[in-house]
């Protein structure tokens, strides 16, 4: 359940816990891959994408909770994987741990556009939309007739004092393309069906996952922050107690 | 069908030309309301937004020839309909020959955001765009949840050396907004079930149309570029020659 930052907790709403049935994966595992990011991921693109077999994805802050997960969702199916990160190492996870076809630093590319032209010669079909942006404003140029973004969030935007302008919106129009917002909320009724997916990859290590764990309340603050600078390299993780 | 800017045409290819079935309305209606834009105001509206009863409806470039059948197809089903227009005569036509509910002037307004809240104190559920830029930005202000934009032109940005900045896409996360662009072509095999509906409504007055007609071939090119500073009221057509 959700609770305060604190190392006990008195729980008066019984609602807002839910009981865990499957304890053969780490319990942190609830606060990731299978709680409210996991299902961010599969609600974000199974309902909000519709993808299909062969299509182009790309994935912006793709070694974060939620982007590693939709990248593997997206190679299950058969797609074709690109994802963007903010570091040599988070790079290499995302193509080797993570599968990914391709992954790019975006800190190293001064134009953007020039670089999903690079990984995407034809075009993106599913741009799974993290950071906001420049990042969105490169990949409206590149986008496939009929394609959709999924806007999970926009974190590169939430703490400036001005945000960044989007300056290519018109491009929507000359590729049709769909652009939907959604919040995890929308999609609890498939949790049942989420789990049911997901815990046999887990069990058959067709989905993998990557945790950041800071140690101690105390390391809390300094690991919040640092998800608005990318410090983390996967799901951040604060361990206030061992299992 | 779709000719060149010219007193006489050779047709070769048939497949390009359609025959009018009903000549019970003035042969012109079919560059209009019987024709592209009236078909785009059908799909857009109906197909691309879903609309309900009672919900709140926005119209850019309101008095166009898709704005005006927008907007009374929204006040047809039941819906709060607002457009803006460039000029008090425009707005005067929205009012009182189209039947918005409101209409304003959003050259008269220094503050686009505070005139949408004038006029939507519970928000936008549809938005039917036609202008992009400033507007655009606006309105991403004043969407309520689960709001639809329905992109179909953004006429305020096409001659933009650069296009204006859009800040405020964030706002589609917190109301889980949906923006979808569409054109035409794709719902041509609708036109069938877009006539029946609106034939009738013609007949019996219930949707109206203006044209702003200009007389002779050698009036075109000035009514085209008029389009881009708003100077036409209502369908702008060229009248080549007497039915």
């Amino acid at each position: 359940g959700r609770t305060g930052w604190e190392e006990y907790s008195l729980i008066t709403d019984l609602q807002t816990l839910f009981k865990i049935e499957h304890t053969d994966v780490p319990l942190s595992y609830y606060t990731g891959i299978l709680g409210m990011p996991g299902l961010t991921a599969y609600g974000g693109f199974y309902e909000v994408c519709s993808p299909k077999k062969g299509e182009y994805v790309f994935i912006s802050a793709a070694s974060g909770a939620v982007g590693q997960l939709v990248g593997q969702f997206a190679k299950l199916l058969g797609c074709y994987v690109v994802g963007s990160a903010g570091s040599k190492e988070k790079v290499d996870l995302l193509k080797n741990k993570f599968k990914f076809d391709e992954a790019f630093n975006y800190k190293e590319e001064s134009d953007l556009d020039a670089a999903l032209k690079r990984y995407f010669p034809e075009g993106i079909d599913i741009y799974f939309e993290n950071v906001g942006g420049k990042m969105l404003d490169a990949v409206l140029l590149n986008m496939r007739t009929y394609g959709c973004i999924a806007v999970c969030g926009m974190i590169s935007q939430y703490n400036l004092e001005k945000p960044e302008g989007v300056y290519n919106l018109v491009h929507m129009i000359y590729k049709r393309v769909h652009m939907k917002a959604f919040v995890v909320f929308d999609y609890y009724h498939l949790y049942p069906k989420f789990l049911d997916l997901v815990l046999p990859h887990i069990a058959e290590g067709k989905i993998v996952y990557l945790e950041d764990i800071a140690e101690g309340l105390e390391g809390g603050p300094a690991a919040l922050v640092g998800l608005f600078s990318g410090l983390n390299v996967g799901k951040q993780v604060v361990l206030v107690a061992k299992e």
